[in-house]
């Protein structure tokens, strides 16, 4: 017993028909002696049609993106007001709450805002009274009260900040996979779920985590100790708990395999090799929330150098545009955007005290003559930039190699 | 030049290419010097789809009303956001704002909420930044901070509202019809377009009103004088000034006749005919906001008396149930009710001075064999219950007995 957090995915309300079930699955929680707080996405496919509403309104360039937000947020206050009507119809008095009501205050820009705070009280207000709170996730005020959302999968991050100020015994996370696997089972058919998880390896397991857990969900779970349940709105079965290492059972040396399609190689060719040029590049590219995961830097030749790094997918056109209109001041000829890469990685804590695990990594992809073009470590994974083509191939080799299949 | 607020209702921004449209006049009138705040209603048709798909959600019952307000105040919300969309991107600075964000307060119950009263600074702080306030119509908040809606046509009095406390130099009402006409053209195909009208008679002529503008609008503006423009969203031409009395120029005997469908006759058979039964009936109908119109009292008879009273369509269900709960302490019979009725009113302020034109009209309906089944007048307006199916007639025959045709 205790309070529960509920995030429901578009797909979990993707009709009438489902958000009468995630209704009962609610009233069953209830039930059985539990508080709940329901945080709820927008109807599948309801953010994108209105993304495109947007964008078709604004001919001449990019669409307001404050507008945009107050826009977009529409989506979850359609769910969160459906399913409190099928709530209270079934007898379970319910109480939607936009993000102005639940007070979850925001930093940032809009359409990538950051939860800074949540008002507890508001929430706790409606628990008192004994009423289930559905909280239109993926949307905050910003200290002015605009209206501002919290980027793709931001339900997520609203779910986890709640069960946070709130306190709850847990933060379940209802989506269509029943939890995070050892690869994706699409690629790997012998993939396994994994019934426990560390928040570090859950963050490192980035694109494996992005079909299930925003990343940002992870970051604040981890710092405010919320155990995070991923599981199926469609079955009775515990899912993949994500929990801090000292709870987690076993340190396995490799927990999973991933790649990640959504990378871009951007290479700036013949920049000027002198001091400060490299921050010069990077400080714009994050002055506009850019993020640069793999950098890597050539050899310096007759006082010019390659530089190459990797960028997400939306943020292509951005950071060409960026970088080319500082050519002249790097002394640089050209910027060469490559999409065609993903990038493979392998996650686990085990890594730590395990030697040899990066070497084992580059001769199994060696051995099936996969290029490796870049690299990055971290104390618990290890990424390769390879051809976008050998992506399958080289997790299926890699989840081989590590024995994670059942 | 001053402050102008223009509420475009839902034919206006039926489409993107009419929300276009709409941005363009806009940024006409600030092209011209003026400051705008815009009103905006939900695109053509989404307030009922949002309405029905929150009924479907509570097949068990009525969907919670305070979840119908969130659920359907989101069609105003979209409105607003494409509007600003449109305005940005045509460079013309705009800023969407919601009910919570406006600051308009309301009072009253969910679906049916009043605006008690509009902080006019954060209003203002937007015109004085330069920027277009485009405000979503129909909605607001409570003192508890819960999203309210003003119940059909809201939007005109959100804009006459705002009208009011921004001190605007008029309220322009964009509409599909070019105006208020002396009967409804598509009944009276001579009927002539009014140039300007007081509020009281505007007021009386309810239902000609309810097409173009909500009476609760109407009220606010005779309150806080506000002159309100009447006019087309598709056309340049002036339309009706609604106006105060010593304003208007010409005090016609008969302004216009209009219809009204939407009244249903309640009547309670055989109400034990004793002090306080009347008033018994009609305070647990005015404590669920039900107003009654007509009431007739027939004489009593053994000791009984039959009560008919009219009430508006939407609020049949409701007073039929309060009242058969009434008839055992009533020591009434039955409620028959009667939905194949119409009210037809004349309307002029030139009555007040003029003698013998309720008689007149009772002559027209008699010369055309039409039986009045109540009647109700005040000192601008005589209406009188009529069967349905004479409804046009009756309006045709009126409008021309006192040459209000072209």
């Amino acid at each position: 017993m205790g309070l529960l957090v509920q995030k429901y995915g578009g797909t979990s309300v993707g009709s009438l028909e489902r958000i009468m079930r995630v209704a009962r699955r609610v009233a069953a929680s209830r039930a059985a002696g539990n508080d709940v707080i329901v945080v709820v996405s927008a109807i599948g496919g309801e953010t994108d049609r209105l993304l495109e509403l947007g964008r078709e309104a604004a001919p001449g360039a990019e669409p307001s993106q404050r507008e945009m937000d107050v826009l977009v947020s529409t989506g979850e206050q359609v769910s969160a007001a459906l399913l409190s009507i099928c709530l209270n119809d079934m007898g379970t008095p319910a109480r939607s709450m936009m993000g102005h009501q639940a007070r979850i205050m925001t930093e940032g820009p809009h359409t990538k805002a950051r939860i800074r705070s949540i008002e507890g009280s508001k929430l706790a207000e409606t628990i008192a009274a004994g009423q289930v709170a559905v909280v239109a996730g993926f949307q905050g005020i910003d200290p002015d009260g605009n209206i501002t959302t919290l980027g793709r999968g931001g339900s997520d991050t609203t779910a986890v900040a709640i069960a946070a100020a709130a306190r709850a015994t847990a933060c379940e996370i209802y989506t269509d996979v029943d939890g995070v696997y050892t690869a994706d089972p699409n690629v790997c058919p012998n993939a396994k779920k994994i019934s426990r998880i560390s928040y570090e390896e859950m963050l490192e397991l980035a694109s494996l985590g992005a079909k299930v857990l925003q990343i940002r969900s992870v970051e604040v779970a981890m710092k405010y100790a919320v155990p995070i349940h991923v599981r199926s709105s469609f079955k009775e079965d515990e899912g993949t708990w994500v929990v801090g290492e000292e709870t987690s059972l076993e340190s396995v040396v490799v927990a999973g395999v991933t790649s990640d399609k959504n990378e871009t190689k951007v290479t700036v060719r013949s920049v000027t090799d002198a001091p400060g040029m490299v921050a010069g590049i990077f400080e714009p590219l994050a002055a506009e929330s850019i993020s640069v995961d793999m950098i890597i830097q050539n050899v310096s030749e007759e006082g010019t150098t390659d530089l190459t790094f990797t960028v997400k997918g939306g943020d292509v056109a951005a950071a060409k545009k960026i970088v080319e209109g500082m050519l002249p001041e790097l002394g640089a000829k050209a910027v060469i955007v490559d999409e065609d890469v993903v990038k493979v990685s392998i996650v686990g804590l085990g890594m730590r005290s395990h030697a040899g695990v990066a070497a084992k990594m580059f001769r199994v992809l060696a051995e099936e003559r996969i290029n490796i073009q870049a690299i990055t470590t971290s104390e618990i994974k290890v990424s390769c930039l390879i051809e976008a083509k050998y992506a399958e191939l080289a997790v299926r080799a890699l989840h081989d190699a590590f024995d994670l299949g059942t």
